[in-house]
């Protein structure tokens, strides 16, 4: 027992208390006749102090060599302090330390261990173990544990049971790219990491499971963005005999539960948005609903007049961006710029004015008069002080250019506030897109979700128009979930199939025991997954999921602290029967 | 909704409710007149009933049609049953049907959808989905999904923080073989899968982290023995600050908690036996302790006379078999020859037989006289009624062969109840042993493991004679979970890799983050880790921990349900910069 108490439980009740501490050295101040040293550990950080007239000569001398992250144990007695710390709970007691323990010396840190710390990312990742010991990741690992608590308790409670699925499974071209395991045992062959556990998933609702949920690794090799990792871990559920309303209520509960226990705000029920609204009204089907600046497609009222810029583009569209009036020309201007970077990609924007008089002003004033913004501002929903920004082109491009620019004027706003939970539900997704590259429809969800019943009669004669029992549960503009109603009947699979592309046999080698299961007796069912990293993420009031993981990989995929992957023996590729190609 | 009910929980209350139920056709008794069906769901089976007095025309052709495991849909109204079924909850009542739609077909299944099933082992393993079914198969996944549950609330409530570690690691060849995972992005390099998060727990233990647990999936290639999985799952825990008896006592608290939850008996506080102490008594470091039949060395009480084969032994040893002396001449011949079978390897087995009027009658009747059996029996604590067995040779070997008899004895006894549980920690096992084949130690345990302070002068000396702080729990004669304090300094790392014969080159390349970390303030650490498949297993009665595993592999580490592993695409290789080596 190396501590009878730990550093964050000790107050003005403990003194005169003998107490054994053990912990970090945060702080040495060695004022000469008097020494403080903050000790921390992961509750907290309670003050020693060594003085001469109190303390035992031997033990002076050690206290002063202890630095920085050496780790001590401390035996002494609790005693008010005169000089209190009202931030910390420990901050009205001092331990006046009795005898002293050096457990373990410390090189000097190559960061400090502060919540503010002066570390890059990359050296923050290659010493993870001294990251973690910062609170910002220690809470944030540690808030990561409650909310899975609280999601395994919630559906457990509800009846659903955690089934672990394999994670050895087998490689399916169809979807992202698989992470690939060669099998000693059968020479030449391959397991794959699951990137979900779909197929098992449905299996065990085949299997009569009715309720299921797992907190599981998945796993992609995609080229990497921004803040994607190549493991990560969903929330994973399935359920059987029922329809999408079902779904919506049972997760939109689990949801409530959540961010009410987190936030202490039950956020009440979820709005819903279809799909095709969602892309109309905020270009994205995820739209962050924490703000308004919804579009206005303005085609009918700007066509009219001799702008060829809009008479010859498909959409055109604004939005009303609240008291931005006040931006100054040059503001404009810079705005312009920034939608005309390649990454936002609009050919140019135009503005109007809404002044406090209710008249109007704007870029493009020569081709338009007071009556056509009036009509402009009342389809935007702007008022005196806003300021309208339009954007035009094709349809498909404009929407997401104008997406962005709302995005950046919330942001710039100071409108996506991280305090507050905005969840939606996008519904009615369609069941297909067209992808132009491989010329063959791709699912939009995935293979296995089941057309609207009413829509089944299109998928033969105009499969785009087919819209899926399909959605996304949204937060603050991040889809934190996404599900479907399943197909569970052999030939409704088999033509899902066919129009993806597989041939009878591919699907049959790929897909085979599913599609057998389908005819012992499969039930109706469906499910959502949950991406619980980014869940954990925005629910802690931020954005990047590398800040909730323990040990993550950087954008190369490297695990930078235990420098993986790496080469591996001759002796190991021999025995998996494989060779190393050179690479040129 | 397709039901208002599950099958499970409808009673006389319910009499002259509406219902809607859905689920499986468990039975179809057609009577002409009257149909039963017995529709099964996750929760219970309920009898409908269609009658021709009472049910519409239209249903009963159809409720005709309906075979085993076709799944429905039925609305009707409670009713009284007129002969009632005591052995389930819902035998007072039946639905009699007023509409019925049957949501899908099912051909016949390849076995009985029964408790007891007429489905060999490969058949179920093929449709593993219907084995799940199964009330066996699906209740072991609810109980296992209990103890988890159990587990991960238990050891929240104690502060420890669950922690989900990488999965994608870095290969090391010490221990069993990793699986690997070639890195795409990283040509030429490879992933390893983990045989456990050892290192990262550590890690943590360095950040801080203080109190850690995950249940998590690990993963070993090696060639597997009856009832292994390439994948296996973890109760992995690891706490700082400790020394062993905190380890003990924590997780003692967490098995006593699962144990006494799950059979209503707590099972009081766990004995203790060092690993000398275990193998002398019971030839075996994980000792049924159910049930007697200690060992007795006989060795001062059997070589002072003319019988060479114990007179030339290093052990002679005894066991008293309680009340078996009514096993006739046939039975010890026959018991004999089990001892003598190559999977035994004994060469001989002398019996004394304790007659009820206090004589002994032995198979060495001719080299002992009645005071050394005395004697003998006082030893193994034998009885009148009993029969002692005796086995002799080198102590190696021996004692492993005694152990196996002891079993067999306890078997056909019938003293390995399985309702019964009896705990047990073994201590203090040897740090290293010494490996013939490839003359060298190995650590008993693992790498990380720390001798006991008081024996760290003779890891120069006499490394054979140094214990460690390890443990294991041993549950009913299986070791269910292992652990040790850990080293935590660089110095006696780096000595312990090279006992272990890594170069300090290798040892750096596979372990240098380990040790880096244990420069910056490594607290003192331990932990444990537990088999949570056969914890399970043993809890739910039973020892084969396939049956506790939702899709498990079998032993070639094929997954017949789906075909894994498989070939993958030659363009999948190009990517990962591979080529499969010709199989001659």
């Amino acid at each position: 027992m190396y501590r009878t108490h730990h550093c964050g439980e000790l107050n003005t009740k403990h003194i005169g208390t003998a107490v054994t501490l053990s912990g970090w050295v945060q702080k040495n101040r060695d004022k000469g006749s008097v020494i403080w040293i903050d000790l921390r550990d992961r509750y907290g950080i309670t003050q020693l102090i060594f003085d001469e007239a109190r303390t035992s000569e031997t033990l002076m001398p050690l206290a002063k060599t202890l630095g920085r992250e050496f780790v001590i144990q401390a035996t002494g007695t609790v005693i008010e302090r005169s000089s209190k710390n009202p931030n910390i709970s420990t901050g009205d007691i001092e331990i006046l330390v009795t005898d002293l323990k050096c457990l373990n010396q410390s090189k000097t840190p190559p960061f400090t261990i502060e919540d503010d710390t002066d570390g890059g990312d990359t050296l923050r990742m290659q010493y993870r173990y001294l990251d973690i010991r910062r609170n910002p990741i220690k809470n944030n690992l540690i808030f990561r544990h409650r909310i899975a608590q609280l999601v395994r308790n919630y559906l457990s409670e509800q009846h659903f049971i955690e089934v672990e699925t394999p994670v050895l499974i087998k490689s399916t071209p169809e979807g992202a790219r698989d992470f690939v395991v060669p099998s000693r045992m059968n020479p030449g062959q391959f397991y794959a990491l699951p990137q979900s556990p779909q197929t098992f998933k449905q299996l065990l609702m085949v299997g009569g499971m009715d309720r299921y949920f797992q907190i599981v690794k998945c796993f992609r090799d995609e080229d990497l963005r921004a803040d994607r990792q190549p493991e990560f871990t969903q929330i994973d559920c399935e359920m059987a005999f029922v329809e999408q309303e079902d779904i919506l209520e049972t997760f939109e509960g689990l949801t409530r539960h959540v961010i009410a226990t987190v936030t202490g705000n039950d956020p009440g029920v979820f709005p819903r948005m279809t799909y095709d609204d969602a892309m109309k009204r905020f270009g994205n089907d995820k739209p962050d609903i924490r703000f308004g600046m919804a579009f206005g497609e303005l085609n009918a009222v700007t066509q009219q007049k001799d702008f060829q810029v809009f008479n010859q583009s498909e959409l055109v569209v604004g939005i009303a961006v609240p008291k931005a009036n006040e931006l100054t020309r040059k503001d404009i201007d810079q705005l312009t710029d920034w939608v005309k970077r390649p990454q936002i990609g609009a050919s140019g924007m135009v503005y109007v004015r809404c002044l406090e008089d209710g008249s109007f002003k704007s870029s493009v004033d020569k081709f338009y008069d007071q009556d056509d913004f009036k009509a402009w501002a009342k389809i935007t929903g702007a008022s005196a002080g806003d300021l309208i920004l339009v954007l035009s082109g094709d349809t498909q491009k404009v929407r997401p250019q104008m997406s962005a620019l709302r995005m950046e004027m919330a942001e710039r706003l100071g409108l996506r506030d991280p305090k507050v939970f905005a969840p939606l539900w996008v519904v009615d997704f369609p069941l297909l897109e067209w992808d132009e590259a491989s010329e063959r429809y791709h699912a939009m969800h995935h293979p296995f979700t089941a057309p609207k019943p009413e829509h089944m009669a299109l998928l033969h004669t105009n499969p785009s128009a087919v819209n899926a029992n399909a959605y996304d549960l949204v937060l603050n503009g991040n889809e934190i979930g996404g599900g479907s109603i399943r197909i569970h009947d052999k030939t409704t699979q088999s033509q899902m199939f066919d129009l993806l592309g597989f041939t009878p046999e591919e699907a049959k080698s790929q897909f085979g025991f599913l599609m057998n299961a389908f005819e012992f007796g499969a039930p109706p069912h469906g499910g959502i997954a949950f991406g619980l990293d980014r869940l954990v993420a925005i629910l802690g009031g931020q954005e990047t999921i590398r800040e909730f993981i323990a040990f993550p990989k950087n954008n190369t995929g490297r695990d930078i602290m235990i420098d993986a992957p790496s080469a591996i023996d001759q002796n190991q590729l021999n025995e998996l029967y494989l060779n190393l190609k050179t690479i040129e």
